[in-house]
Order: structure tokens, then C-alpha cells, then sequence
């Protein structure tokens, strides 16, 4: 099986950690194909750089089940372009943020996500009300820029600890989901530290998106995430060329 | 007073038929700005093509603000690139679906919305959420592709018809709202048939619009629409480079 | 166009206050026409005031409908009649409410309505959620008398500042609406002051009734507000007596 | 135990009705006391007749608490004024659509309404909505004027029961709720009928009333129901002056 | 009338200070059976200890229905068992949150329920968004366990009285909800130390019950009701052994 | 890894049928061990037989844990006594309603439930609800009795594929979910015969034990699933006896 796990954010770094976590966690028949957007923001933080990084994102993906991927994960918590990632494809589409809640609301009651900075507040929000969570989750930003994370020295892990204690104490949360990529390791630390789940988006979607090939399910093609119609694309340079992938 | 109006699918009879419309309503002291994006779909349909429809359409937003927009429309039903668009400005910019949704809700209590293709229910139904309005209202396809609505003999008034039929007896629908841009002409013909309110997008975005600037209201700079953080972007062409415009 | 303001506070001084506002903002070519209702309490606090200012609210917009106004709008952040308004007349009616919270909504994410009273939060709240927005907004009250807003030495502004500080510190509210009629002025202030939008719901309505008008939409008469059916109305006095206009 | 039952349709003869019903079910040590409302429309039938209603009503509560009511229910499926009238009391206000529901909701897990005009529709369908039954619960309309309840002749019995057939086939109801007073004959007759509950409002009321007054609980003058403040009125005729009864 | 009160917890001193409670309340012409439930936790303090107490539960329930019983009313806050309940008998079934929500959304808007344990806030918060009441409700524990109630030096009525104070001003609460089985003579004091109205579960569902049978009205046996197939239960023993009483 | 099947219906046939099921899709790694629950109904119908079922299922669970089970499933698709076993247990639990929905989201927008009977309705749908689906899944019922579904000649499979033919066709379904265990060959062939992912809960369960076991994510022992409080339990059997597992 191998499962695409494709970072948004052009910051190959951020991958590395991104596919370390993710191998961290797949199976021995799974192989991971990690890859980093060619075009976009190298970090997203809020609407505006979500928008610009959907088309590199998409022609990654395009790519990568062409070359014989069998799943696909969007690596940022935004979820961002999965649906129109879905529409593209035949196989299964995970994001991460819709991954980490559905493992999280089997394991308690109420949900805290812990993300980096306040504008992603809403974005998050948005996609936990979509998801049907908005009722059982608690969505707080521990003011961290995203690729500071990658930086031992920058105190984002202190931070983030804050932002865990104050879920803990005011939101009653019974489970903590890390609202970022990339934050594996940490989320294991965290959870011996605080004794209650805490969930990383990144390793809960590659084993869901083993658990969907394995099962044999992918992407309905009916309605929603119905093949794109064929059409001109006007003035897209051959990169963002929309790699259009028949539904079968 | 300039108001922007970007049409994002990049079909450049149907930014003039909606450039007709939105002139049809402005205020004599209103310049309406039409600009077909430059990049992107001939047409939107479905989540796939509003991806690509949007760096082209925030170029364009961009654009328009530096040349002294007030406030600016996109002009497509979906709300296509709506967030990134209020983030990367300091002024008001609008949804068609929003305004029209905005506005039927003031005319009656049951809304249908009769839009063009299966496919696009999923994204419209998603927005009618996200606004609040899903109690009220229904949307409807009438399985007419967008550029069809362009060509007097393609059926596509016919099929339009047939669906209000169904969303005035079945939904007890008592006000329709076009689910496409571009019909403000006929919006106006099928509210004299039916006898009840039909809402054309364009046209009512076009008021909301003179209505915020004339108010002295703009985009908050708080929150979910802070002004985007620089940082650099990976693999852009020029044309695709994201043009910040700083929010004061 | 002429656009009737209808005061159902029967305080006329806060009437002129509410006619300058409206005027402020209105179209060259609009005429405002503000009444103060002929019965009911001089200021309305809570539902049972409300329940008490609907008749000579009514009263007023049949009178002006006959006097050819071509939309209606209840001065009252309590959107106090404006169902059976709706039903009466074949033009627009707006409330404050409704439109304030419709323009917020295009502004930003999270919206906190600050308010008079306590015992105007419940009614309030009730309005929030039936119009859909009560995910993203919340009501305050300053702790203010209505009609103290009428007096610059109350220390109403210094409340309502008060207030809007807790707003953005606890609600993160990023768009400011004022739940009462008659603070045009002040809501002009209080933006510069605060860096955020702040809406005031008459000079909203204002705006969105001429858009409106110029759009040619109408309450519909299908459904929740078609026309009353005449039958004797028993024990009222002239002045209430219903003046039902017929719907066309 | 004195419970006043107002009929706001100022319909002697269906307050005769109304009073029969409620007498037929209250225990022997309570005294069911009847008024109609001496001003407002012969029925209601959509918000315009209610707003009218209202004033008579509030009188009428007044004057029975004066007169040493400890429970008052209004006799109209839009419960109209209901909220005004807990704020003007200390004694318990019941709506007969709440109190209908209520008990509906302890019977079964899927509710119909079925009322007599379409414009009831929207009025009923709020109240379902803001006493948090929309989930379960569907209002549907038989096409019956309320007067001609009254009128063995009318055919209205046929339309119920045709309604009530369709609400048992496709709404699968496993409880029916008449939705307008003066049924509790029939309710008895279609329970028999149908093999199902079949729940009037006003019988409904009047055991939830003799409940509170028994368990000393009365209206809380904390927040949305706190005693009107004191003020003047404005053109109100002696009938009409509001009589605020102090909560203690 | 006979109305039978089982408390599921199998302490028996608590059915004593519930029977009193119904008793205190009940009509002169009604006769209140109270049981201990024969198996199961002794208190109830959460979703395991619920489990648990089902079957005991069912089968006195199923043998107060062959004893004549015209309602049953289950005496734990969780409203434990309560659709098994209704599908096993054909009289009405009543559950003491669910009767205690009613019943407070008719006295004020915002209602807080103070329960005992952290760990059973879960599970009321599930029934009362269940029972629609979600918006208007808060649910809070005051850290006291279940039997601690019976026990006047346990300090419960502190906890209980600082936890009331902290609805009162942080929820802002109009009326309290006591959420646990057997507070009904506390329930009259804080209600007159605070001024507000103070519901206890178990009267409220005797007054309720009372009102179900006064009205000839039951348990649907249609849809999620309907009585239960018969059919072998493997491994129960005779106390266990599910007693189905045919609905007729 | 050691997965636990429980079955609650009290028929062992049904057992092998789904640890087949299970077994078909586990990892080579894992042991499933299927367990038939000693005591409750053969067949889980409504909401009487779940109660009887869930003391035996707890039962086996705890045995399972002590055995050295990793994760344990509940093999019925009303999520029987989930919470129950959450609270008892330091390993995750998993329901095969919320494992089947949790996947069927990530596949498609709009879900439709086919379940066994009628009754069955009204349990799922609460379920459903509760996990934040309600907004995009229709539950229907193909009127099977769920041990039909075990004999080839009982129509069962015409009767499902009816009903999916109507989910289809009336709710635009674009994922199906069989509402029953035992049915994972059924789902493969009808998702071929069908074109839509068809989704059965005992396979789709397995994967997600899987993946939480590998991920080293367990039930949050904070708050709503907090280890019970150790207390007398009287008169339950030996085989009752609730078999407390201390969560560390």
C-alpha cells in the first residue's frame, strides 16, 4: 500500500518531520510517499496563504496517484483544498483536522484542538462546525507561528503546555488535539505529561487511510465529489495545470 | 463610489452579461469595475474548478483595490475564495450567495435556491450553513451547465422553470434565489411569472456593497480577516504572486 | 424613494435622533419619513413593553404605506413587530436587528452585540438565533436605560466602552453591533476608537431598504406573510383598528 | 386553585369551547375561570391577527391575577404574547403550543403538528424551533379557516383526519398534536381512531398549570421575565393602560 | 391513580426520601408506590453504574404494570432506562430530567442544572441536548457524591449553594434545576434563599404523570416505542427475565 | 495486537458471521477474538432488547481486557452500552455505527443509513445525531428482521437493495452504510452492483481499533469516562458482577 502524504506548506523541512511521523506510525506494508508542494506559502497561517497553496497542493496529488498512490493526505490542519482534492481523484482523500476529531470524539467527551495562532481560530472552527463536532470542541490558539514549531529554542512547546493546562481547567477537555502538522513527537510527550489523549492529525490520517484501502473504500464519485467536467483552463502555466485524474 | 465586480470563471461574455447587470442596479454616483479573472476554469462547476479560480481572482481583487476599489464582488455563487479575499483587503468584499441569501431572508421565511449543476448542491449547501440559513432553505439543481445559461436555446430557462414549479409546491417556497451569476434579467422575468420574490445574486451584492461603503463599514483586520503575515511564496509566477495589500 | 422610519419608543426627541441618523447615510434621492408611534410605552425595555408598542407601530406603517412609502423600518433593535408588519404591508420591512446582524456578518467572523439592558439580552438572543447567527455572535448588556442614551451626561458611552473591551478580550469579537436604535454618532466614534466595525442598525436598515427598492424586491405574500384575511376586529379604538393593506 | 384560561380570538363561543375542554380535565378542587379577550381580532390566523391580540390578552391577565389567579394559560397555538405576559406576572404563564409539546415529547420520538391555515405554518414552526423540537417534530397545515372549528358542517374533521393519515404515513408521527384550541373532543375521538396519542393543547396546559401551581413554582423575575420598569404609555386608551402586576 | 416512583439505585433509605418527596406533591387521589429497584449500583453515579441498574429497573417496572401502576416515573437524574421503559410498557413512562427541563423552560430562559459529579456531567449534558434544551442550559456538578445527599453533615447543601451562586452570576441563570433524585425539600429552601425557582426532578415527574393520566394519554406503540419482539433471552435468570407487557 | 469482537445479540452463529467479517480485513498482526455475549436477547431489536444486552456485553468486555485485549468493539450497530464499556475500560471501545459514520464522512457528503427494522430507527437516529451527522444522513429501515439476515432465502438482500435504490434516488446519497452487523461480504458486492462506497460498521470498526491501538491513543479516564466509583452492586449474579478495571 502506499499512502501520499503531501505538505502544503513549501517548506521541505516541515516535511521531513511531517513523513517521519507518518512512517512512524504506518504499517510494514505501507509505504509513504511524502512530498512537498511545489508552489505556495512556505507556512500556512489563515485564509490567504490556504488559497494560494490549493493549486501546488492539487498537481502533487494529481502526480502522486498517477505514480500508483492508493490514498492521499493533505498535511495542514486547515484541511485545505480537500475538497476539490476529492473531486479530482478515485482514491481516498484524508485531511488531518477531520482525521485527529474522529479518532478524538471515539476516545472522550469533550475536545480541545490547541492550534498556533489566532487566525486560524476560525478557519478550525469552521471545519470542526462541518464536521459536526462543534458541540463537544473547544478551539485555542497558543499564539505560535507555524514553522516556529520546528525550533527547539523558540518555546512554542511551553506555550502550547499553557494552552493544554487552561483546556484542561476551563474547557473540562478530556482529549487534546495538536491543531498543526508536524507535531508527532510532541503530541506522545504531551500525553505522558498530562495523562489524557492527545492526538496528532498527521499519524491519526495514515492510519485511517490504511484502514479505507484496506477495506476497499474510496472517494464516491456521485454528487459532491462527482469528476471535474473537462474544460479550458485559461492562462495556467503547465504546473498548475489542473491534472484532471478520471473517476473510474 | 468603484465597486470591483471579478468574475472568476474566465469566460469573458459572461463577465460583460454580469457587468450589464450589476450597472443595471448601481447608483448613478457607482463606477462598476468588471474584470474577468485571468486565470482558472472557463467556468466554475464543483469544488474542483473553484480552486483554480481562485489566485487568479485574488490577482484581480488586488488589482482593483489598488486602483481605488471601495468594495469588491466575486461575482461566482459558490463564494469561491471569499475568506482569503476579506483577509489579503482592508475593504468590504462580497459573496453573491451570502448577499442573496442576506436579502431573501428578509422576504419570506422558506427560501429555495435553484442552481445549475448536481455537483454544485454540495458547496451551496455547505455556504447556506455557514450563514445560518439552513432551517429555511433548500437548494435545488436544474441540471444546466453555467456557460448553457449564455445561450438562448439551450432549454436552460425552461428547466429553471420547471425547478421553481417543484420548489414552490414542494418546499413551499416563498422566495427563490438564483443560484448562479448572471441572471439578473431573467430574475426579473420569472418574478413577474411566479408572483413571488426572485433573487438575482449580482444585483443584490451590488447594493450591499454601495449599502457597507456608504456606512463606512470595512473588513475587520481582527481575527478570522487579519491582514496575511509576509513570508515568502514558493514557485508563483509573477502573475500568481500574492499582491498583500496591507489592511490600516 | 421615500423610505419611512417608524420610532415605536413614543419618545419623540429619540425619534430626531433616529431621523438625523437615517438621513445621514440615505441616497440623494431618498426621502426620509420618521413617525414616533402615537401609543405605547416612551421607551421600549424587554417584552412586555414590546408586546405594548405593536398596534401603534402598525398604525404608523399603514399610514405610510398609504402615504406611498416604498419600505418600512422599525426602529427598535427588538425587531418588535416586524412579522406582523411584514404580513400587513406589500412593500419591505426591515428591522434593525436583522440588518445590522446581515451586514456584521460580511465584516468579520465573531460579532458581539452590546446592548441596554439584562432583560433585553433573552429577546435579543431570540432574534440572533432565528436569523442564524448565533454560532458567531453573542449578546452583552451595558447595564444602560434606554432613553439615558438620549442624555450626554449618563455615563451611557463610558459603559458601553466597558462593554466593547470585555467584547474583544472574551467574546475575540471582531465586528461590534450596537443593540439599540439611535447611536449612529457614537457607533462612528467608537470605530475609530476601537479599530473594529461598528455597525448601528438604523443607519444598516436604511441601506439595505433602498437596496431593496432599487432591486424591486418585495415581502413575499406566499406563505408566512400573505395578506391577513379581513374579519372583524373587536373592542379596538380607531386609532388601532387594523388598516389592513392589501397585498397585490 | 384558580386557573385563568384567556382565549385571545375574541370569539365568545370558542371560549365556551375552550372553557368546557379545560373543565372536563381539571382536578375538583380547581376553578377553571374563562375570559375572552374584549379586544383583537374574532381569530387568529398569522402574525398580523396576533400582534392585535396581544393588548386585550395582557388585560385580561392582569385583571385575573388581580383577581387571584394562580396560573394562567393563553388559549392560542402561537402562544401568542406569552413572553409579555411572563414578565408582566409573578404567577405561571403556559403557552398551550409549549405545553402540547411537552408532554407530546415524553410519548414519542416523532411529532406532527397539524394546524388549520398554511400562514400558521411559519408562527408554529418558530415556536418548534425555539422550544428545541425541530429535530422531531413536523407542522403541517389541513386548509382549515379556526372558526369553522366551530361548525359541525365545515368538513374540517375530514381535512384533519387526511392530514392526520399523511403525517402517520410520511412523517412516520408516532404522536399527532392538534395545533389550535378548542379540540379536546376531537383529540379524544382521533386518539381512538388512529391507534395514536393525539395531544389539544389547552387540556395540555391545564394539567402542566395545576403541576406548577402545586409545586409552588411560579415565573422567575430574574433576566428575560423581570418585571417591566415602571414608565409612562403613550395614547393608550383606560383598556389598554398596561396594568403591571409588581413580582415579589 | 396509581403512579409508580422506582429508584434505580438500591438504596433504600433514598426511596424512602423520594417517596416522601412524590408524596409531599401528589393528589389526594393519588396512590405513589415507591420501589427499590433489586439489583444493581447502589447509587448511580455515571454511565457504568446506568448501565447496571437497567435491568433491576425494567423489572419492577414491568411489575408495577401488572399491579396496576397508570404511570411509572424513574427516579435517577439520567433519566436511566428510560426508552427501554417506554417500549416494554403501554402506560406512560416519565424521566426526571426530562420532566424537570419542561417544566423550568416554562418559568425562565436560561436554566443551570446542578448535578453531583463531574463524571455524570456527560451524561446530562447528552440528555438535555437530546431534549432540545441546549441552548438555554447549563450543566454543572458541584462535587458531591450521590449519597453524601442523605447525609445532613456531608457539607452537600454548601457545595450545593456555592455552586447555585456561580449559575447565578456566570450563566446568568433564571431558573436552577436540582439534578439528582430525592432534593425536593431542599430544592423549597434554596429556592426561597435565592429567590428563583428551584425545580426537584421527582415532583416535577409526579405532577406530570398525573397530567399524562388525567389526559387518557400513553406511550406510542408506534415506531421507536413499539412494544418489543418476542424472542428467547439467553442467560438471564428469573429476576432478570424481561417481563414484556403487551401494549394493546 | 488483540482486537475483541463482542457480539450482544446472544447467538453464536451471528458471532462467526463477524469475526469473519473481522478477520477479512484484520492486519496479519492481529488476533481477533470474537466473543458472543453469555446472557441478553438473540437478536438486538429496539431499545428494550439493547438494555438486556448490555450487563452481558460488559461482561465480556471485561474478561477481554483481563485476557489482554488491546481494543474492544461492540458489534452492534446501536452502539450498545459504548459508554458504559468507555467508562470500565483503560483500552479503546468502538462502536460500529460511529466507526461506519466516521469513515462513510470522509467518502461523501451525503449519507444514507440502511437499517434492519422500523424500531431501529429511532435508536439510530439519536446516535447519529449525537455524532454530528444529522445535518448530511438519512436513516432508513428495509423492514428486516436482523436474524433474516443470516438465512440466504429470506428476501433480506431484495429488501436492502430496494431501499438503497430509494436512498439513491430520493436523499441523492453518495455513501451507503448498512445499519447491522454481520453484513461486510453483502457490502462489498453491493458497493460493485451499486457504484457508491457501501460501508459495513464491523470491518470498518476493526481498522480504527487498529489504528487508535497503533497510535497508542486510549479512552480519556478524565471526566465523562472516568473509572467508576468502586461501590456494592446488589443482587447481581456472579456472571453480573460488574468487573471493575482500574484505569491507570
Amino acid at each position: 500500500m502506499r499512502i501520499l502524504v503531501v505538505n502544503p506548506n513549501t517548506t521541505a523541512t516541515m516535511t521531513d518531520t511531517i513523513a517521519a511521523a507518518a512512517r512512524s506510525v504506518a504499517s510494514p506494508v505501507t509505504e509513504i510517499v511524502a512530498m512537498t508542494s511545489a508552489s505556495g506559502p512556505v507556512s500556512i497561517e489563515g485564509y490567504y496563504d490556504e488559497a494560494f497553496s490549493v493549486p501546488g497542493l492539487l498537481a502533487r496529488i494529481a502526480e502522486g496517484q498517477r505514480a500508483g498512490a492508493d490514498a492521499a493526505i493533505i498535511a495542514c490542519f486547515d484541511d485545505t483544498g480537500l475538497d476539490a482534492a476529492r473531486s479530482m481523484t478515485s482514491i481516498p482523500v484524508l485531511g488531518i483536522c477531520e482525521s485527529a476529531l474522529s479518532l478524538a470524539s471515539m476516545l472522550g467527551s469533550r475536545i480541545s484542538v490547541v492550534t498556533t495562532l489566532d487566525r486560524s481560530l476560525s478557519p478550525i472552527e469552521h471545519l470542526v462546525h462541518r464536521y459536526g463536532k462543534s458541540r463537544q470542541t473547544r478551539v485555542r490558539a497558543a499564539d505560535i507561528p507555524v514553522l516556529s514549531l520546528e525550533d527547539p529554542n523558540s518555546g512554542a512547546g511551553d506555550r502550547l503546555r499553557s494552552e493544554i493546562r487552561l483546556a484542561l481547567a476551563e474547557d473540562r477537555a478530556e482529549v487534546i488535539v495538536l491543531g498543526c502538522a508536524g507535531m508527532a513527537d510532541l503530541a506522545r510527550q504531551l500525553q505522558t505529561e498530562f495523562g489524557v489523549p492527545v492526538i496528532d492529525g498527521v499519524t491519526a490520517a495514515v492510519k485511517q487511510a490504511e484502514a479505507l484501502v484496506s477495506l476497499g473504500l474510496s472517494t464516491s464519485k456521485r454528487g459532491a465529489y462527482a469528476a471535474p467536467v473537462p474544460k479550458p483552463y485559461t492562462g495556467m502555466m503547465e504546473r498548475f495545470a489542473p491534472g484532471i485524474v478520471a473517476a473510474d
